[in-house]
């Protein structure tokens, strides 16, 4: 097979199985917000067969043919195609590697486990999660021997979301968080100065919330002729095509906190979405990288940038207007109160400093259960220790101790990292932005949010999937990932906030 | 191949084809209610591709095997499978004769040529229309030559659009209309009643037209849990899967009528759509059987119930409670006006009574065209001409003449005919629920529209394509389609309302 037509169906293919993805996301997007009531039964299974289609077309032994057709063929020297190709091989193999049959086992089991967990937490019964949970486990190490791996179990499922992390690598970046981590949150509980926090749980409208969200986000870098707010009950962001990247939230009138950050948080997911670039459309190399760098960007907008002090000093008097409740707030009242630490049983409660703690708990937990070193019946205990150990409160129940996460109910173990990876790759790619840019706080002051974006552009969404997320990360920085910024970040931060010295 | 098997296999790839083509549904409700701007190209194409893959998997040789396999077979005794798979040779066996090259040329013109009339008939521009047309009616004759047809190339045209429909038959049914309709119009323009339409043009805010549909659409039938309502330039309805059959309609707070009556016709299509039987989705006994019985719910909703002056008797005090405008209104005066008959130059913002022959004028002029009886280059004189003949008014350009419509632009010729079909059906199947249910409009002032959707889901809606539209027309009302019942109602209708003796 001539290599150049190798490739140009390699890349129909490929588009051809993007757009029938954006079928599903969109009607994802739809399940979760405009669908009538006695609509989901449908579509569950709509999108149950566009998902076999998809998965049909991308295990076609003619991908395999193509590939080989132009690995080793002259046309690798393009650096696109190289890329793209490797990507696809990538890909192609490990869908290759699991037999249909444990494919089929795996998605019962997700599904089966998911539906079980939303019910037996409710009732807080853990016995009778225990064998759902066994079973996925049970599924995931034959995964992973099927799909193979170098050095451990767990390896093959990071791989799954964070393509190139190995376990030996996140062990130790994950220790040298713990200590500091667990030291500021001490800290910062006998600090004198204490968060004026009751600011958040006022009136504050609903139509107002989504007035003041769809004025900010676009001054932000969210375009809004490329995307759309919906409400939702669980918040996410859609990349349905190019063009068309959707974010949803949800309000409470009496906490400020949800659908403002929320959003920022979807909508810096979604810069990411909208950045890719569309020449690539279908292809890897337009395709976002892994579920860390995705988080980076999503923690960078809410974090770094929405509760940055010098932030509100430009929104607040903004908020003013559309909030009645702000009146005699000030800028600096209000980014302590959006900035409280406070240990907290629920992940998705979490501050920006406990929340790491609640992932490597996690992690932690995971790994012991695929290194054989926890049995599934001692988990609940082995998370209270831990929560007991880093943040200094116990689960009352099993509902919001160790079943309070849907992940594991559907096999998604190796995904709890990424959050925290995002959080590290947020601060040290903020940090490689103020070397080059110079102090980025001071502009957001300003309203000038494009530097920031134009950088991230520059760095990361361009690249799609050309590297792997840790090279990435260390082209954009200039070193690996390191959990160094995100300590400093965390510590000068909230040392300032709350008056420790 | 085991007949049992066979039919097994064509009912589950029945079914990835309907669940296919649910989402290319919503793709296509979204792009025309909450897409972003920038979304358009990409869903162009993502909607292109799930046509594609759909017409590859229904003209898939292996359809042809699995029918050949149950054809003959002692399953056939079965009715259900026997109407299954009678439509499923039909529809194979039309697909699979138009050779792809012609399928693309038509669909590329058909794309081209909407495209094109959008800019032309801005500018007036009939000239420049004519290659396109003449392109249209070209590749039509070739796909009618390819499918096949008995006695005329327009028969392979309608067929399309009305399964067992043929000219020869259509023909008389439509000169019966035409006469009295003509004399109809002529009458009511020198009656000594006029309809105080000024009514209808008063302040009818948005939000109160929505919330008043809201509130009368589900006691007509149509069930919001199963459906939704949205905005949209032009207005559709859109079954995507059982469980969701979504409308739309477009506002304007002067003008009462667009609205309301819209959405009416709007669930009439939808309450087709919910009423088809849940059971037979992904089998032709799950789907509508044609465009002119599909119309005839639509129309019947909307006119024969809506617009009786029994159904205002209900809601106009209804009415009063959302519109400040319509204190002053008497049920007996706001029925006139929404029924007032007004020759008028755009199809479709007609009346009841005009609206015929805006069809029928268009369907003696397609089947001169494909006659040969008459030339594209004659076309606009043609249709002026008539206009004159059965209306008493012509266009003043092209715009509001011969190039008022999209239909033809994308090639849909046959289609026109279903729209006077819909009314005709719509009269004789209502004249038939009273026969059996006794009078109907008293019924609607009383709220009581149950008997007649129960009717409508016994006779028609839950046969799904078991029968050809004339035989399932004929098996609920008794009698062969027949303009009787439409020309009686109407004569009934306007000499009351506009005191004609």
């Amino acid at each position: 097979m001539e290599p150049r037509e190798a490739y140009r169906e390699l890349t129909d293919r490929g588009r051809e199985i993007a757009y029938l993805s954006s079928l599903g996301s969109l009607a994802a997007w739809d399940q979760r917000t405009y669908i009538p009531k006695k609509g989901h039964a449908h579509r569950a299974l709509a999108m149950a067969t566009a998902s076999r289609i998809i998965h049909q077309k991308a295990t076609d032994p003619r991908i395999g043919e193509l590939l080989a057709a132009v690995e080793g063929s002259p046309l690798m020297e393009d650096p696109d195609v190289a890329a793209n190709v490797r990507a696809w091989r990538r890909d192609y193999d490990r869908a290759t590697k699991v037999p249909e049959s444990l494919a089929v086992e795996i998605a019962e089991a997700a599904s089966r486990g998911e539906s079980a967990w939303a019910e037996l937490r409710k009732k807080n019964d853990w016995q009778g999660f225990v064998p759902y949970l066994k079973r996925n486990i049970e599924l995931k190490k034959a995964y992973a021997e099927a799909v193979g791996y170098e050095e451990e179990v767990y390896d093959a499922l990071l791989e799954d979301f964070e393509q190139g992390l190995r376990t030996r690598a996140l062990v130790p970046l994950f220790a040298e968080l713990k200590g500091p981590a667990v030291e500021l949150v001490r800290r910062i509980k006998e600090a004198p100065n204490k968060p004026p926090v009751e600011i958040l749980h006022r009136h504050y409208p609903k139509a107002s919330q989504e007035a003041f969200i769809l004025e900010v986000l676009p001054e932000l870098g969210y375009d809004l002729e490329a995307g759309r707010l919906d409400e939702t009950a669980h918040p996410f962001a859609s990349r349905i095509h190019p063009g068309d990247v959707r974010i949803t939230t949800r309000y409470f009138e009496d906490f400020f906190n949800a659908a403002f950050f929320g959003s920022v948080h979807e909508a810096g997911h979604a810069m990411y979405g909208q950045g890719l670039p569309e020449e690539h459309w279908g292809t890897p190399l337009g395709e976002s990288v892994s579920l860390g760098v995705h988080e980076s960007q999503s923690r960078m907008w809410e974090n770094l940038v929405a509760r940055s002090p010098e932030f509100w000093r430009r929104y607040l008097p903004r908020a003013r207007e559309h909030f009645e409740a702000l009146r005699d707030v000030s800028p600096e009242e209000f980014a302590f109160a959006v900035n409280e630490v406070r240990p907290s049983l629920i992940r998705v409660e979490a501050d920006e400093v406990t929340y790491n703690l609640h992932i490597l708990l996690r992690f932690e937990l995971e790994l012991a259960l695929f290194r054989d070193e926890l049995k599934v019946e001692d988990l609940p205990e082995a998370w209270d220790q831990k929560m007991e150990a880093y943040l200094g409160i116990r689960p009352r129940n099993y509902a919001e101790g160790v079943m309070q996460d849907v992940h594991w109910s559907f096999g998604a173990f190796g995904y709890f990292p990424t959050y925290t990876l995002g959080n590290i790759y947020a601060a040290q790619l903020f940090a490689a932005a103020e070397r080059e840019l110079g102090p980025l706080p001071p502009r957001f002051e300003a309203g000038e949010f494009a530097p920031l974006l134009s950088w991230l552009r520059e760095k990361v969404h361009r690249h799609g999937r050309r590297f792997e997320p840790a090279e990435l990360i260390a082209k954009a920085s200039g070193e690996p990932p390191s959990t160094r910024y995100l300590l400093d970040y965390l510590s000068q931060k909230f040392e300032a906030l709350y008056g420790l010295t």
